[in-house]
């Protein structure tokens, strides 16, 4: 078993520390807001420190899962003096690989490696410990890395150098925003002609317009529920490292930006924190909606 | 048993009419190209007639799978003579919904009755005899024909009434718009970055982005195979029935509008045979193509 | 002076055939609801004929300008048995290429002639008798009807045979939904960034952002005046014709599409008699219009 | 006349430093490349200094025609140390209202003033000074920049408190991208279906589809003529900084950002240097393009 650290207690962060420890890695954690910290070590009886430098002093393994771009940078700056040579440090967040190869310069002065490991699978996918990992790392340093993860997740690949695990992240993003919109409009059409939407969803989601959103989301976006699930405020920040990854390689992705346009005005609704099929929200009206119900 | 009469034997009518016959219906079938009636005729040991009319002589069942609207009309006009009461009759033709009714009403004044029952599943699925069938309908006409139509399809779900077959049909192809041009994107995102899109689609595929098209066409699309599946023509000929049926009922589909125009440009590349899959061939310019292969 | 015969006397027809009285020509006039005809006979001491076959009696030149192709179907339908070798039939309404080339092959087969002249410069147009008209006719056509067509057209270009004016009355169409779009958009960022909208307006039409609709509705855009102008319902009649011949052509028109779809919204909120300029208004959330108002 | 400082000197600081010097003011001018620095002093009498601390050092009034964000962070970083009290730095580079901002507050650390006032008109529009100008600025300052700023612009137009000039300028950008789509479909089409583009172009430029990219553009289009012009490159930079800014404020600009993404598809045809009106070119294949000529 290891020496882990883990900063970031987020709904993502914590059930994955808490897998950590659960399977026998000796772990300390960090949380800005320190409350979340003191819940999860009464929890699961591991180690809560007052600073993220703190956290780390002795680990092997420095787990982040953070927000966005400049909290990791924020955080890593505040570990920065302590990271040693030899030390692996992962980094959870979803952000852009430029971030990633940054923070590994600043790893490999030090002696030390870096992983860039977005994971998607949501917060079930945490909770269960099935997460899904998309790796961008040296090939020797992934191999270390691996029976570690495999605490909190199912399925673990490697993509290539560091970076490409976030930019197989923003693919994963890219595909998901086509989905819901395609199973937004689809829906929309159905509710628009009074269908019987569970016959519909029955009929087409046992062929090629299959996906696991039909499957998952369906139903739930026909009742209207979106309190749950991954929500749209994150998602927007995975378009637009998506966007901006794309600016620069010269990637074309306009149904990806017009839908993420179209995401705004599921913000303007208030529906920042929704899951992000809520993207029928926009197309069903009221009266639309008021017919299907 | 049941008397059967089958009407186009195209790609996906020849191998029904074959199911049919293989299960141990009487068959008289009718091909506009006597070509491929004759050689269905001796395949399956059936009957090809000269004329439509002469084909459904005697049938209880009475099967159509052309190609578009008009063609649906061109050939009831040639068997209405021979319509008679309790006689049914299956339109598997995509179409669109006011096709329908309009054919229904027309069978419904002769005592007879429509189904309109649109498939997916491609050609594998007909020539398996596994196509899904999304059915409008009369509840107790329906209920004839599941066992008859069970000869080639695996799923057949009653929608509702005449009509809502074809309309169930256009939310699948809806569905598959979005669905591809968010893998297309996905895909030439990768690509642009040189990632290793083997690993990443591994990667991809098992979470919350996983659509049957980009477990069935995620590597065709990389390798740039498109000479089989499902033809952008077909689609585009759908998508039009959708969009015409959106602009009458009220619903908006801005983003099948697009990827049906971005269709135009694989079409101009000589891509209207190709897969619908084909929508990574507009963003990839041909260095893009080399560079992965 | 010519004797001419006017069918439609709507909002842009009752002008038009007012102005060729009006410049002293002897027009006769039919309208589908009778009222229309009888008040235009009182204002302009014109003749009202009971049908359009009464009305083509004894006249040199038919002008139309009804509604959609199935209009000028159904009134050429009725007055075709009158149709005289000579005359000269100018349909003023915008319709498919393909119906002013059916309409067109049925004046030739009775000696007749055919022009398409579908119009622009909306109602205020019409009543000042400054409308443009763009025509598809044979040459010498087209220059016999020329100074006939002056009684309320300013400027007349014939594009080059028939049809080629409803096509060229597509491209001006086109051109308008991507003005308005870009102004909506343009619009609803300097009201969500609380800019002086005057100022903005002001300073930018003096370059090349300009357009005829920022000078002409940029200010009633903002302030939420939509009860006038060009129909939302019209224009989208108008772009679905356009991409139904794009549909043929190959054409691709991905945003004209997109903003075609974006009108539905407008409809669905009420909008179908606004002005076209009113795409803003499905951008603008009510809190954005309150609070810029 | 007044004592003035250019900072940058490409293609529209040049002429612009260069209407401050006929016009009579005392002008002193600094560019990175020091060939253009030198060019310009020998051509205007004026001149050029080493380093931009020494260009600014008895100015009035320092100007700055730069390209990017960090471009003008960079200069301004250079020049810090040598703004006086009542200096007043204007920016006619085109960057986001935030930066605006940002050097805003440094300035009055200093007890200096700062305005922001991108311009439009183009080369044309600052070699013949008569660009136009967005400020933002207070009043008093506004004012007293105006005499000076009249020597290259011919319309100057305060939007309000300083970062003001720049989102109109956005508002600017996004009112253009979405003509010149609308434009370029336009013109597509045209072409698809082989109507004489002059005749076109005549007729539909006097009505409510008319822009000033109709007119002055619309030829060169047809030509495939862009090697002139605002530059595709520039275009995207102006669009990105307007879709940063909507994605704060929350508007949406679906259209904008979808052609924001047709530009890439231009760069990959190695167009970055195009004008922006050659968004013609990725909808016209070659064999539409050779048919044309
Ligand atoms: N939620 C989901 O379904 C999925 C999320 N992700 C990605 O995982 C990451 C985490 O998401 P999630 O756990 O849901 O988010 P949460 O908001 O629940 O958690 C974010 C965590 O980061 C911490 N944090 C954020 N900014 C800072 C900062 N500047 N300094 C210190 N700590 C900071 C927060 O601390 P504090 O408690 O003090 O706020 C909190 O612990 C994101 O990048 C997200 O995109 C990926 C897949 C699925
Ligand atoms: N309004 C505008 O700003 C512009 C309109 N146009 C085009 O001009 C045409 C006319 O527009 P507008 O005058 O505004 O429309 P209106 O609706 O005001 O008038 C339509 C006219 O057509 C008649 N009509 C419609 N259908 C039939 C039918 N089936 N049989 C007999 N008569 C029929 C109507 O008769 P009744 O009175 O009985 O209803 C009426 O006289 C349209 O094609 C429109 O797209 C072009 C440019 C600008
Ligand atoms: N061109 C046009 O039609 C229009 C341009 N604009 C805007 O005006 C601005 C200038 O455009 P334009 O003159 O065409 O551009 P150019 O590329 O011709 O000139 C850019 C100028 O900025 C200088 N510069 C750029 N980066 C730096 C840096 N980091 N440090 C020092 N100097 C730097 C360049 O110096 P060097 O010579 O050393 O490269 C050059 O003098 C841009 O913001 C553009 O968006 C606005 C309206 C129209």
């Amino acid at each position: 078993m290891t020496k882990c650290a883990f900063l970031g207690l987020g709904v993502m962060g914590g059930p994955m520390a808490g897998w950590l420890a659960t399977k026998g890695h000796s772990v300390t954690v960090w949380n800005r807001s320190i409350t979340k910290a003191d819940a999860w070590a009464l929890k699961y009886k591991g180690l809560a420190c007052a600073t993220p430098l703190d956290a780390i002093q002795d680990a092997e393994f420095v787990m982040m899962c953070l927000g966005d771009d400049p909290d990791v940078d924020a955080v890593f700056e505040q570990i920065e003096t302590g990271i040693k040579p030899g030390m692996i440090v992962i980094d959870h967040t979803t952000t852009s690989a430029d971030l990633a190869k940054r923070i590994s310069d600043k790893c490999s002065a030090k002696g030390a490696h870096f992983i860039d490991g977005p994971v998607s699978g949501g917060e079930a996918g945490a909770v269960n410990g099935k997460l899904t990992v998309m790796a961008g790392a040296d090939q020797a340093v992934f191999e270390k890395v691996v029976p570690v993860m495999q605490a909190y997740a199912a399925t673990i690949t490697r993509i290539g150098e560091v970076g490409t695990g976030q930019l197989a992240k923003s693919v994963n993003q890219i595909c998901i925003a086509g989905v819901l919109q395609g199973l937004a409009e689809g829906l929309h059409f159905a509710m628009k002609h009074d269908l019987d939407t569970d016959q519909v969803l029955k009929a087409v989601s046992g062929g090629s317009a299959q996906s696991w959103q039909m499957e998952n989301r369906g139903k739930t976006m026909v009742a209207g529920e979106y309190e749950f699930g991954f929500a749209v405020d994150w998602l927007r920040k995975d378009l637009r490292i998506a966007l901006d990854a794309a600016r620069k390689s010269g990637a074309s992705l306009p149904v990806t930006a017009v839908i993420d346009q179209f995401y705004s005005d599921v913000q303007k609704k208030g529906g920042g924190r929704w899951d992000s099929s809520s993207l029928l929200t926009r197309l069903n009206t009221d009266s639309d909606i008021i017919k299907d119900k």
